[in-house]
């Protein structure tokens, strides 16, 4: 690539960045499908969603590992790459807490995320050392501090999704909220676009979190966790679907599988699957 | 890896390469499911099957790009490897025409898919130049025969499915049978452990064929080919499902996405999904 192309290719992810962050503020709720692969990044944006998510879950067990880190970062960018690289519309990557136990660790994951051709993250603020447990507030502070002047210093202005573990980690239940809101709070006022409380599926809950943060909060769509258009009625501005449509299509995988091994017949497999032109088809002219 | 470790390594891959040769020699028919990703081929696994391919169109797509050699050789490479380190059993790998136009390239091909872990390939031959036409017989044949020796040379007895394309390129109908049978049957003595006549579905073109072929014959499982117990009567002794499976999962996550754009609603990717426990278990000391 030569330095016009490079800045032909800056301008553009720089706009998919100011497009993405845009996306925040509307006065519809941003619906984030979250792929695991360049097929199923492809498949979202042929449906017609503005943008797309990766599960960190989803893209670790396509390359062979469990969830939380275990995949070396090098394959978690070369999936988030190729992703993309196949679809136009903006990518924003789960990088769990960052591959790093340093600032300094997670700026340089960040920047090649960025050079990989994402212009968002996912950010955790907790970390697993005998049990999960949350990070300091001020190091996470920091890190999206950070994170905020890399996106600045590489002229991509980075979309920061701050994920608070509050209702993750080991904690009397009766502290969850205050902590989730104490923790998005300060994560937004150090430059985080939108706060992420993990785990919260009671309507209650969120319209009451909505009111405590002063902006966008990230629901993730679980079991009981109200439709779209309720959410938005909440006041919730970003729903993504975690590891959840990967975990579908290992289910279905599952399923044709044992068909197959007990049955020997094929139905799960030829019902319903993509014709063969059109799967092809999506990628043609894409992954360059 | 040290050397001893190495060689432990290539004494388990001779073995995992006898083991898959003698499943093309059982009275039972070999049952081989393609995966795409890792995740797939651990579910295969996982059900039971002894062995596992991998399908062209299946890693193209999810890597993003259309099937036919438009994947960078080191990024199907790549999906082997990861294949190939996650299950256990026997991996062959899809390499669709060699990804080469040479004897030597195509030796250089499958030297690395060796070494990225797998036992076995398919080798097609047809090749695109501005349609799909036949290889001669005396091309196909050198390079079946420099792949045998390369497999000895490097201590793993390779299992050769040679493909042939005679129901797949444009020629007179009534020719097929007679092509396919002359090509198999060349493939078969220059050393190929099986021959795959792509694209036949119908019983009884499919025993004329067992008739005419003294060696093992691969099926392809489409719509129209008959279950797998009847296959075994005919004396088919290995059937596989190609890039079914992956645009089965991909047709699933068309729907997951429309539903969620058209209604705003979670069911086709809440139900039948793997749990996240199970999924994430999969992956336990596995990958490395």
């Amino acid at each position: 690539m030569n330095s016009l192309s490079e800045n032909h290719a800056m301008t553009d992810q720089r706009a998919r960045a100011i497009r993405f962050r845009q996306l925040h503020h509307d006065s519809a709720i941003l619906v984030l499908p979250n792929a695991w692969d360049a097929a199923s990044a492809r498949i979202f944006e042929a449906v017609g969603f503005p943008a797309v998510a990766t599960t960190s879950g989803g893209v670790a067990n396509s390359l062979g590992y469990p969830d939380g880190q275990h995949i070396p970062r090098e394959e978690m960018l070369f999936m988030v790459r190729r992703i993309a690289r196949t679809v136009h519309i903006p990518v924003t990557a789960d990088i769990e807490s960052g591959f790093g136990a340093t600032v300094e660790a997670v700026v340089e994951t960040v920047r090649a995320v960025i050079e990989a051709g994402a212009v968002g993250i996912n950010l955790e603020d907790s970390v697993r050392s005998e049990e999960k447990h949350l990070l300091p507030i001020p190091d996470q502070v920091e890190r999206i501090r950070a994170l905020r002047a890399l996106g600045e210093e590489m002229g991509v202005p980075l979309v920061i999704n701050a994920r608070t573990d509050a209702y993750l980690v080991p904690m009397e239940p009766d502290a969850r909220f205050e902590v989730a809101v104490e923790r998005a709070n300060a994560y937004l006022a150090a430059g985080a676009d939108c706060a992420f409380p993990i785990l919260v599926t009671d309507a209650d809950t969120i319209r009451r979190l909505v009111e405590a943060i002063p902006g966008p909060i990230n629901v993730l769509a679980l079991p009981g966790v109200p439709a779209v258009s309720d959410l938005e009625r909440l006041g919730v501005k970003r729903v993504s679907m975690g590891a959840g449509p990967c975990r579908a299509t290992m289910g279905l995988t599952r399923r044709i599988a044992e068909e197959l091994r007990e049955r020997g017949t094929y139905r799960a497999f030829l019902e319903g699957a993509m014709p063969s032109g059109e799967a092809n088809g999506l990628f043609l002219q894409r992954g360059s």
